[in-house]
């Protein structure tokens, strides 16, 4: 079983007014600190199978064609290893 | 500047009816190895200050304040050094 974590967020270039609003809220509930926010989508997926090369070809291929919109959005893609770490 | 990313996802126990839909998404375009899928939202963020361990802490408030519902959904911090790497 290989656990994957794949994150898809609004590419640098496009306006995402959803995080703007959160950083005004964080902003404005004393964390002066936060300059910028940026809000995605992030899916945790179990697979069957060992091989992680084979898994990342599969979810890149799932992310081209579901879990995002690429004219739009990045995706970018962590294997969870047995061992608990992130690649 | 520091850069973090949160990820915030409901608990295990917590039916989760959006990802159960995008696994069966997965299997019916070919993705028969997908087993378990959870959908959860994620959060970049930008901080002013250079100390890590400072805003791990007011990261954390933020999770609790705003970002999460934590009645029903858990969340994890990384930050990224300016190195550029995952903690």
């Amino acid at each position: 079983m290989i656990r994957a974590r794949v994150n898809v967020l609004l590419k640098e270039d496009v306006m995402d007014p959803q995080g703007k609003a959160v950083g005004e809220a964080l902003n404005s509930l004393g964390h002066h600190e936060v300059r910028n926010v940026r809000v995605g989508r992030c899916f945790d997926l179990n697979l069957t199978g060992e091989d992680p090369a084979a898994a990342r070809v599969a979810i890149v291929e799932m992310c081209e064609q579901l879990l995002a919109n690429t004219v739009i959005e990045k995706y970018d893609i962590h294997l969870v290893s047995a061992a608990g770490g992130m690649s």
